[in-house]
């Protein structure tokens, strides 16, 4: 059965007190929405619609980002879940098959609990998402009977048998395209909102003889985010997930609170982990790597063997080979480094490119800037590039070539030479002195005239 | 009613098993006894009395620095609370209204339940301040008859009845000046320890026809630190708060138990804070900021749209305008970066002014300090300055002016002008290769020597 | 008594999913293993022989680096424990004393426990370490009368009334060596796994007449280690223990949940650790110092008064006198520094010696590697270093000398001379300008031809 995706994501968010629509607020780099769409992928949808409203441009941009092919649709005005995923109508009015609605500020729902509700879909008109709650609460309860879903009762309209009901409902729905559209137009807003509730479709279904069934899913999968502390605590449950599913595939994270990964982070086996790492979106580490405490990682590769850190920062597009050393208080950006390369302390390494073996010395910058572009270096293998080194790009240094310390290289140096540019030490006798006297004296003049 | 404070501050601290007195270790970037100040501040005291013993002058340097017209008296020997507000009895004989009693080690006494204890003033001499316990334990309980406080009874003396009382003393009082001193000098030392209590007062105001009062808090207020391992429990408590505040107001912590906030950190709305991110004292961040990971901030500024970190450390006096970059490995230190300046990597900023638009290349250095005396460093608008610049100060330099790599600037350079300091590049063809070989030999030379 | 350890460290450790043996894998900077034997050091053993299978070598290398002493002996194929046990037979053939058999993946064994089994031995032959159960599941049952050890029972094996027992077994034990070897002799294989159980012995011990007894300790002792979820969890608690006992001893960590220490770490009283420390092994800091957040110690020794970081790495060698300052993005390696230096921001000290009251400028690097070796830098007292100075070792600073910012010293300093080495600065006058507006004109050309 083909299957398109309608994610919902129109709403303001008010309670977030923010500029930026919720369903952008990020969830281990990437916004709660497109952790939505990842989970949705399971499906293989043929068509993905998302219904924007707050932001809608802003939303566009980030959807679109993730999956050029998504269709963003508008939602003007916020009249009730029926109503936004009737705003898919016309985007899928030509495509045949079933729709599943998510909702953008619902990131956990698992593809696995997707699946299930797609292999439910068979004799039912309508897959409803439950879930077991350790609180019911206010929840909307979902009366079974068998695997027919009766009715989705809300709390206020409930009985007291109906409210010992600990299955309620998620919200999420599948259903057969058509049906569910034909069903969206039978939708009244009957109450003191104003709204048209995706969830009257079961009634609806009902009357119209088509049956409606449930599954269930953890309750974590269902948590909305409505605020800040909402967000932060979805993070935690993203954070401890992904940390485990680690640690159970053979990485050592020494302290597993303190290290924050991204949606998208991929580590190998037996690449330990120190306290305070922080993964952002594109990094993948492979096997028997080290990354060392206080490392910041973003859109970089690092091979087997390396050794990252204390304090290394890698930007994106930093490619380490195997066994490079990248030490501490060191950037690292758009640049490959050959296999064996080492950068050991202090340095600024963009747009560059650094044979195997090769030594970068203390306090080696790369000038890629010159203020309007950006420029390439390249230094070949073996090199030995001494302490305080600037390579003003574009510039190339050879295999088995040597920079002296402290030498501003602004020509390429072939192989095998050593570039020398700096000015010869004087030393004048007795000077330190003087001039430390000179200076206590001026501040003691000094300090007399402010009296 | 004009209020004076009397904070107890005297006590060694046994347990925190350290030379620097009990009040004065810090919560939040703010010393203990400061907690206390705040949180009475609420009732705008008109007179302020530190009671110090154990490093009576650190005691009176803190206290000073943050309220420069608190008396402290001294405390010679430690002989009991009532004892110890005595001690504040000439510092305020000429002073017309109510006492209130707080304890430099109880940091967490909310202004609410200060308000809370002024307004419960009326026809009551004294007002004691309860709380409910979850585990009563030993604490001495309130005796409650309708709204008056019959007696505060000690667990030794109390009956089964009597302790069955949930309600317990936290030893902050409030009452009438005179009276007040009136009842500490009828206070006997009738125990073991020959001290002398201020919870006897309740008693002797009921001997004096006075009536009674007390008021509830939270328990979590009257935390009393005693150890060091309730300073961190303390530091925790305060933390978890001032988190929450700020999510609540719409500020994006995405791992909140890494990010320690000072006493007076405000942070505007829809600013990001990533994890591991230190606010010591003096902080304001505007909205729409972004403070990335592993950053380090004390007494500086930072205006909208401002990008900082990762690891930038911005000290004291650092001071950010609209859309300014502070990069990684970056200390700003009494530094005015006006609206969009750049300083993205390994460098260090101290007292100096940049001017809009101006970029900072790596390795920069504003060497502003000769040996004796600190001297300030002066760039224009839009200029460019090359990575590895050392900024000898006292030096200006133009707007739209730039500075070549590798520079050691110790003159003015004019607006527009381009300035450059640095030894010409030779190539020396064959000699690293040369270089290598030779330090091959000498060290082949040692390792046999050293056999 | 003289005592024997017999520490168990062969098996593969699956779980791990790891090329590292099962018992190398560290906690608290220490390898499994050392905990263990660390542990039985309270003993004073005469010996002690550890048992390695996988990973032989990289086993007696780790064993031997902690105690040069231990002898390892090779268990080819694991057949159990009392096989494992029985490997160490011809090693202790000679040995005239009593013989504990620990194990290495249960890191948590208290000195105290082993103790308290040794002063236990008296007319038994054997002495089983139990521990008091919360949920003794299928863990093996010690069957006590009084204060003999009945039986050890398994609970596939156990009476319902013997399930209910909640003293169980560890598999520590302790035994005379000539009884244990001989009642070693004696175990069959009877199971399924066709394993040799070291617990048959007390059976064995019944049969011939001998006494065993057993003692107990908590359970948190007998935690095995077999995945790297249980190796962070036995981290945390390690991590928690010792940043409890430092706490208790009177230093201050501002969140000792962030605070990393190392099974060695010594910090003394009043010390101030502040949030996002790492103590990796073999770090001392005495009384009064200060180590700021984000700082990173290994090997290395802190005097009193000492200010260390935000940001500061010590490396091993590192050895700082009283009130030395060490400042931000700063590295030190193998290098003394006397009393009241300073080196505050962005440097590389490795392989030197830094005098009384110096003064390290920003971005100063000693050039200690020449590609091939490694060179000393000596710098006397109250010399002064200034920013971005090259110190291209071996060289010599004298005291009270000076060298000038964005100096390459290739050449000793005498005692107060000033050493210069940096060219002449040229201002060249409007041409900032003229070159912005060339890589403009160059910027727009290239981008019209890349269309």
């Amino acid at each position: 059965m083909s299957i398109a995706l309608v994610i919902l994501g129109a709403g303001k968010g008010t309670r977030m007190k923010s500029d930026l629509p919720k369903v952008l607020h990020q969830i281990a780099g990437a916004p709660m929405l497109v952790h939505a769409m990842k989970a949705g992928a399971v499906l293989e949808p043929a068509r993905t619609v998302v219904v924007a409203g707050h932001g809608y441009d802003h939303v566009k941009a980030a959807v679109n980002d993730f999956d050029p092919d998504a269709t963003i649709v508008m939602q003007a005005e916020q009249k009730g879940t029926a109503h936004a995923v009737d705003m898919a109508r016309d985007a899928l009015s030509d495509f045949d098959g079933d729709v599943i609605v998510l909702f953008g500020d619902t990131p956990f729902v698992r593809p696995e609990t997707l699946e299930k509700m797609a292999a439910a879909r068979g004799e039912s008109a309508v897959v409803v998402l439950g879930f077991e709650a350790a609180d019911p609460g206010k929840y909307g309860r979902l009366v079974m009977n068998g695997s027919s879903l009766e009715a989705i009762v809300e709390f206020a309209d409930a009985s007291d048998e109906q409210r010992a009901i600990t299955f309620c409902n998620s919200g999420v729905m599948l259903a057969d395209r058509e049906a569910l559209f034909a069903m969206i137009s039978a939708v009244e807003a009957n109450n003191a909102q104003d709204e048209y509730y995706l969830t009257d479709i079961v009634g609806i279904a009902h009357k119209n003889g088509l049956a409606v069934t449930a599954v269930a899913c953890d309750e974590e999968e269902t948590l909305g985010v409505n605020s800040r502390v909402h967000l932060s605590q979805a993070e935690a449950i993203f954070q401890n997930r992904a940390r485990l599913e680690l640690m159970e595939n053979g990485i050592t994270l020494q302290q597993p609170d303190s290290v924050m990964l991204s949606h998208d982070t991929v580590i190998g086996r037996d690449t330990i982990v120190e306290p305070n790492v922080y993964f952002g979106p594109g990094v993948t580490v492979e096997s028997g790597a080290h990354i060392r405490a206080f490392s910041h990682l973003e859109g970089c590769h690092v091979a087997r063997d390396s050794v990252v850190g204390p304090y290394a920062r890698l930007r994106p597009g930093a490619e380490l080979a195997e066994g490079v050393k990248i030490g501490n208080f060191v950037e690292v950006k758009n640049a490959q480094l050959e296999a064996g390369a080492k950068i050991n302390h202090l340095s600024y390494i963009g747009d560059a490119t650094i044979g195997a073996d090769t030594n970068v010395g203390a306090g080696t910058i790369t000038c890629n800037y010159d203020g309007v572009m950006k420029h390439h270096t390249t230094i070949g293998a073996r090199a030995f590039i001494g302490s305080s080194t600037m390579l003003v790009a574009p510039v190339q240094i050879g295999d088995d070539a040597m920079t002296a310390s402290g030498s501003v290289i602004t020509k390429d140096v072939p192989a095998e030479a050593l570039a020398l540019g700096r000015a010869k030490q004087v030393n004048k006798s007795g000077l330190a002195v003087k001039l430390f006297e000179m200076l206590k004296l001026t501040k003691a003049k000094r300090d007399l005239e402010s009296k």
